[in-house]
C-alpha cells in the first residue's frame, strides 16, 4: 500500500486567507445591505498598463501565424526578457548579474516555495516573524520544520526572528546559526524595511556563518528611500551567499498574468557544487517555461512607455498607502510601513488580539484587513491593511475607520 | 554551513535533449550548407487556432480595463474552465468527475514532476520502459530511486516495466509490488497504447495491491481506435486508485502557451487522508494559478469553433504520422506507433545502437530524431520520430531516409 507525505498532515488546518474569506462570506450573508471594502489580500486592482497590453496583443498575433509561432520556450526564459532584466534591474544599479544567472518563472510564489528543494532537509531555516507564510509552509511540506506547538504557533526546528516595534522591525542575528535565511524586504506584512547598510551586515553574517540568504524582493518597486537597497546584489559579497526572488505581481499588476524570476549567481557554491546548475536542473526537469505572451508582457515593463506607466501605477498605490497611514494616525492608531512598501501595519487598539480587531473592523466599519497573527506569532496584536485597493475605496475605508 | 539536496548529484550528467542539441549544433557548424529537418523534440509547429487567438485577444483587453481586470486567479482554476473540462473531457465520456476534482496548472510537465511530492519518500515507483524521463528524474530529486547503475542505466529502487515489440508494448504487472505506477498512454516515446480492457486490468491491479496510478494522458486527442480509453476514469474503480494528468500542449499546440490540469478524485484516499485535499494544499501553497488569459485560451478549445479547428490540427499531425509510418515501412523499417499518437517508434536497422542510428541519420539524411535509449534501457535499439513537423518537412525527411 502506498503511503503519503506525512509532513502535509502537520500543517495547521486552515490557510489564513481562506479563514478570512469564510468570515467575510458569513458576514455578507447575514448583512446583505452592507457594502464591504476589502483591504485584506494583497491583490492589485489597477488594469494592466497600455504598453503591456499592446505587447501582449502583438505576441498573441505572433502565436496565430505559422511564421512567428513559438512552441516550447527556453526552460530558463527567453533571452529578450533575461537581457532586459539584466540591463534594467541590475546593471543600472551597478549589480554584476549576467543573463545566465536569471531564471524566468511563473511567479515568485512558485519560486519561493520551490527554492528549498535544492537544499538538504537537514538544513535549519530562519524566518522573520511575522512574514509571508509560504516560506515556512513549503518547508513544513519538505519535513524541515520539526514539531508544531499549537499554543505558541511555532515550529520546533524553525528559527524565528521577531520584527516588532520594539526592535524597529529590524531582524537581529539569531542565537542559533541558521543554514537558510529567508528575508522579505521590504517586508510583507509589516511594510517596513532595513537600510542598505543593515542588509550589508546580513550579507556579511551569511558569508561568515555559511548560510544562504533567500531574498524576496517582491516589493522592490515601492522603495522610496535612497538608503534602501533595491537588490541584495548591491551589497558586497552577496554573489556568494544570496538568491534573489523577484515578482512582477506588485510592480506591474501581474497577479493574474503570472511572471517572476529568480537570480542564482554562479559564485554561489556549496563546496564545488554550483547552485546555479542545480536550479537550472530543477527548472529543466520540473518546469517548462513561462508563456511566450507573458514573457513579452514582462519585456514591455522595461520599455520607456512601460516604465512611465508603471511608475504612475506604483505612485497610485503609494498615494493610497499615504492616505491610510495619515488617516489612521489622525484617528490615533500607531502605524508602521507604507513608505517603502504598499502595506500598512498597525498596532491593534486596547490590546485587542489580531482576530478580535478583524471582527471589530468587519462588523463596525465593514472593512476587511488581515490579522497580523496569521503571519507569525510576533504578528499578534497587529493588523495589515493593503494599499492595493482603488483610491475611492481606500478613502472611504479610512473615513469609516475614523468614525469608529 | 548549509547543505544541498544530495539527490541532485545522483542525476546522470546530461539531459537527453541538450545532448541532441549539442550534436546538431556541431554538425551544423561543420556543414553550414546542409539543411537539417528536425523530427526530434516533441514540439508542435502549427499556429494557435483562430478561435483561441480570438479568446486570448479578448482576455488581454479585459486585463487592460478596470471593470474587467482580473487579479489573482482562484488557486485551483477558474470555474469557467473547470466546468468546461468536466463537460467536455469527462461527462461526454460517461466519466463521473466533478469540477472540484480538477486542478488547473501551468502544464503537465510541472504536474507530472510535482505530483510525487504528496507521497512518502519510502514509496516504490514503477515506470514503463521506455518512457518520458520526467517521472524518474523528479523521483531521483526526491530521493526515492536508490542507486544508479551507470552500466545498465537503471536505478536500484525503480521497477522498470519493459515495453518492447516482444510484448507488443503492453506493460506487464511487475513481480515486485509497486506503490506508485506511472502510466503514459498513449505512450511517449513509443506512440503505442493499450486497450481499454487492458487498462481496466491495471486499475483492478492497483486497487488490489493498494497502488496509486499516475496516468499521463497528454496524447489523448490523438487516439483513433475505438477500443482505447480517452481517460482512465472510463475504467471502473479508477476513482479510488488513479490521478490523471492532462495537457493542452499537444491537442491545442499550447507548448508555448502553458496549460494543463490534473484530476484527483475525492474517492482517492490513503486511510482517511484525502489526496484531493493534499493536492489542493500543495497548489494553494506552492502555485498561484494559471494566467487568466491562458485559462480563457483553454476554455476556447472547447467552443464549437475551437473544437473543429483543433480536430483539423490533430488530423494534420496524424497525416504526418501516417506519412512517416508508410514511408519507413516502404523503406524496409520495422515501425510502431503513429496510430493513436503522434510518435513513430522504429527498430534501428542492422542492430545499430540508438545513438549510432542518430549519428547515421543526421550525417546521411540530415534528419534529427531522438535515440530510444534516452527514454530508458529498453529503448536501446529503437528511435523516435515525431509527427509534429510541417507536412512539407515531414515528406522531405522521409524522402531522404528512403534514399539511404
Amino acid at each position: 500500500m502506498y503511503k503519503i507525505n506525512d509532513n502535509y498532515q502537520k500543517l495547521p488546518g486552515s490557510y489564513l486567507f481562506s479563514t478570512i474569506a469564510k468570515k467575510v462570506n458569513a458576514f455578507t450573508a447575514a448583512n446583505p445591505d452592507k457594502s464591504i471594502i476589502r483591504l485584506g489580500i494583497g491583490d492589485v486592482t489597477q488594469p494592466i498598463a497600455p504598453a503591456i497590453i499592446e505587447a501582449m496583443h502583438k505576441a498573441v498575433d505572433e502565436m496565430g501565424q505559422a511564421e512567428t509561432f513559438r512552441g516550447y520556450a527556453p526552460d530558463l526564459g527567453y533571452d529578450f526578457l533575461r537581457n532586459a532584466i539584466v540591463e534594467n534591474d541590475y546593471k543600472s544599479r551597478g549589480c554584476d548579474i549576467s543573463a545566465d544567472e536569471i531564471f524566468v518563472s511563473d511567479g515568485a510564489k512558485s519560486d519561493s516555495a520551490n527554492i528549498q528543494e535544492i537544499f538538504s532537509v537537514d538544513n535549519k531555516i530562519a524566518v522573520c516573524d511575522p512574514v509571508y507564510p509560504v516560506y515556512v509552509d513549503s518547508n513544513v511540506m519538505a519535513g524541515r520544520t520539526g514539531v508544531y506547538d499549537t499554543e505558541k504557533e511555532t515550529w520546533s526546528n524553525v528559527i524565528y526572528m521577531p520584527c516588532t516595534k520594539e526592535n524597529g522591525f529590524v531582524p537581529e542575528f539569531p542565537k542559533e546559526t541558521p543554514d537558510m535565511i529567508y528575508l522579505c524586504l521590504p517586508n510583507n506584512p509589516t511594510g517596513t524595511t532595513i537600510t542598505k547598510a543593515q542588509l550589508q551586515e546580513w550579507v556579511d553574517y551569511a558569508n561568515k556563518v555559511g548560510a544562504v540568504i533567500l531574498y524576496d524582493a517582491a516589493y522592490e518597486a515601492y522603495i522610496s528611500e535612497s538608503d534602501v537597497a533595491h537588490s541584495i546584489y548591491e551589497c558586497e559579497g552577496a554573489r556568494t551567499c544570496a538568491i534573489e526572488l523577484k515578482s512582477y505581481s506588485k510592480n506591474a499588476g501581474f497577479t493574474g498574468v503570472r511572471l517572476g524570476y529568480t537570480v542564482v549567481p554562479k559564485d554561489l557554491k556549496c563546496g564545488d557544487v554550483s547552485l546555479n546548475a542545480m536550479w537550472a536542473r530543477r527548472h529543466g526537469t520540473k518546469f517548462n517555461g513561462a508563456p511566450y505572451i507573458v514573457q513579452r508582457a514582462g519585456e514591455a515593463t522595461y520599455s520607456p512607455e512601460g516604465k512611465a506607466q508603471l511608475k504612475e501605477q506604483v505612485a497610485y498605490y503609494m498615494k493610497n498607502a499615504a492616505t491610510i497611514k495619515a488617516g489612521l494616525q489622525d484617528a490615533g492608531y500607531t502605524v508602521f510601513g507604507g513608505v517603502n512598501a504598499p502595506y500598512i501595519w498597525l498596532k491593534t487598539p486596547e490590546n485587542m488580539t489580531s482576530w478580535e480587531f478583524f471582527d471589530y473592523l468587519l462588523e463596525n466599519a465593514n472593512v476587511v484587513g488581515t490579522p497580523g497573527s496569521g503571519f507569525g506569532p510576533s504578528g499578534e496584536g497587529y493588523f495589515r491593511l493593503t494599499a492595493f485597493g482603488t483610491y475611492e475605496n481606500t478613502v472611504a475605508a479610512i473615513e469609516r475607520i475614523k468614525k469608529l
